[in-house]
């Protein structure tokens, strides 16, 4: 699989999200090998309008892992050529000048595509702005279920939490609707609940989904119980009802989910999941950040290649 | 060629120059080889006590392009033993012992030659204060005209914008005058144009120049249009006359420079070139971006050696 | 030698500190050689919570020299997912499965030991919070003292300054107290002395010291002067009387030190030595940096293999 850019994950087919994760499986037997000879020649600029250190940790870490090689900002709003009114499109042809992959976080929606537009060398998109995309979230947590409950086609997903701002359980679902007799619940009160158009796109694609505000009553029917963080300062306090407050993952709660269940959640928590439940088995959240590092060697390989 | 340090652009003399774009010729064999193993070993360190990341990414595509490793700052003014208090010295002699080149970003005329002083660690300057010297941006820039109109001696330069502030159109003025027949057009408001020292060096060393204001006048004639920024808030009003406002590049006046002259820019660019002018073949602005790898990877081997 | 982190100078043992000085005695052929095979393959982490750009740099250099591999950042403070309220632990189990060692400077005392108590990636301790341990500068401290009077065992070391505030000096002094016949002559105003708790660690191993506050007294005695920073606005102005003011070495003070003793010192210095003695063959700071990277290269090789 030769990719050009990876902008959004709507650029994903499901045949190439196959493809995706067989090679992100292949990755593991380089990371033991300790990369291959083909990267070692290869520069990935890490190009961070804002700082996000895990996910440029994740990218360096992946290219690392391939044998190649990194140079880094996570200031480039400082890069003194921007602080001159330096177009974005002229920033991407000077470093592509220097590297042969751009790992692009920047600070508005669709700052990454216009990058792309113009870029001869490969951008990959760790983010653009908030609501933006971020594409090797969605891609890893959907290489994590197909890891862990080996299909996706069948799968169970309650995606819990703030449904309404989260870029992440929007194209998790979003990708979910690519795949075979998939369930998925969306847990939120109802003032927080998934938008519409996403709930369209899985009408248009006959994928079956249930609006609900009782996690309990959920939990031992899933497959995978994704949480997402909860910043009570950003709800509105009617929405701050008795089963919101019930989001929270104790060993109690625990009880009720399937013994071959998963529980993920994106990274970072706050007071979502308990730290004593991070000794369960079931609890994944930690290995999704392994895996992410496998699909960021996946995706570089398919932009490098 | 050997070299202690790379402070300013006058310790070139002629032979030195052709052997460093020699060498330089040399460097892209080597990007395409994927580096050598003679430094691999070697660790250069960008000591930048201001951001400059497009700099500083240039010198460490040129290190990682060599084979060799890099580590970095882009705030050493916040190096914590700076803001107790320390020495330049004293933080280039701790430097000088974790690296095998030092590249300095100084805040202060005169930093580097300071650290150059003391070091027995090779320093190459990546600027200086404003107004000090840059001398690797001045080697790219009489790079980029040798490799791209394949001789200095006897090329016809204008150099374009506010001449006065201008480090980058001093230093490339200074060292063309160290060439054979070289014309040089002085394009600028009278109130904007060259200093006089330059100009003295150019009558001392028998150089042919002309100040001019009218840009459209010149175009025909040369063979390299060398534009700079122009930063109307920082020009006086008086000087923002009409021939002023004629400095923009467009299509139009495209047509008046000659098939095979060069239009280059030091970027980062404000509004002195339309975009559009980007696809045409004698836009050699980003090709000078690459040409800058070439030469520091160049100025690294000289240092290294 | 295989140790698990590498959290306070306290865990230490005397054939620990035996075996140590023996493998970094060995490292300075893997620097002339360029690193060995072993690590090409490992990431270190730096993660700093605080800019402390000497200490990262030294650690990076370490990582590079061996062979292995680096990622860095010097403002974890703004680790997007710190800022979101993420706690120290996540942080580290997330990075842990990025790098195969973590560098981790911390603005907390005692938050290096939080983090090693859940990491299964070694943790190296970078320094935590102000008072709290630094231990890789009291092993080089101690490491130059081995090499430059070739044995402990001995030893007679003044150390001078403001020790009431100094961490280098106080973890310095528990480590000398781990040798036989050892002499440690405190000498600092009686308001800025020694606490008593080193004191009592000393009595209670039979440790020979004495404090004294006139420091022309000690010099001729001593095989090591052990300069600290002297910030005159930290010192209650009483501390400032005249003998304070005498602990600065200038070429005159050099002649009352023995042929064959060294002058060491953790820097950054401000005014305590004079730049004139850095010529000086008993000057032997910045070989301590040197040093530095040596142990540092030992550490890894210890907690990686």
């Amino acid at each position: 699989m030769k990719l050009q850019h990876i902008i959004e994950s709507q650029q994903f087919t499901l045949p190439m999200l196959n493809e995706l994760f067989s090679l992100a499986d292949q990755m593991g037997s380089i990371v033991i090998r300790g990369g291959t000879l083909d990267y070692q020649h290869k520069i990935m600029a890490s190009l961070f309008y804002e700082p996000s250190t895990r996910t440029r940790f994740s990218f360096e870490s992946a290219m690392l892992r391939l044998g190649g090689k990194i140079m880094s900002t996570e200031r480039a709003q400082d890069f003194s050529s921007v602080s001159y009114g330096e177009s974005l499109e002229d920033t991407i042809r000077v470093v592509g000048n220097y590297a042969d992959v751009i790992v692009l976080r920047h600070n508005q929606i669709g700052g990454v595509k216009r990058a792309a537009a113009i870029s001869t060398t490969p951008i990959i998109n760790a983010g653009d702005g908030k609501g933006g995309q971020h594409p090797t979230q969605a891609l890893l947590d959907l290489f994590t279920i197909y890891k862990e409950i080996k299909t996706i086609d069948g799968v169970k997903v309650a995606l819990v939490g703030n449904l309404l701002d989260g870029r992440t359980v929007r194209s998790l679902a979003y990708l979910l609707g690519k795949y075979e007799r998939v369930k998925i619940y969306f847990v939120a009160p109802p003032t927080l609940q998934m938008k519409q158009d996403i709930l369209d796109y899985l009408n248009r694609h006959n994928v079956w989904y249930t609006l609900e505000s009782d996690f309990n009553k959920i939990l031992p029917e899933v497959d995978v119980v994704y949480m997402t963080r909860i910043e009570e300062e950003k709800i509105p306090a009617a929405s701050i009802e008795r089963p919101f407050k019930r989001y929270f993952i104790d060993e109690e709660v625990m009880r009720l989910m399937q013994s071959n269940a998963i529980l993920m959640h994106p990274l970072p928590r706050l007071n979502e999941i308990s730290p004593i439940i991070d000794a369960d088995p079931r609890a994944a959240y930690f290995r999704q950040t392994k895996n992410g590092v496998l699909i960021r060697m996946a995706l570089l390989v398919s932009v490098l290649d």
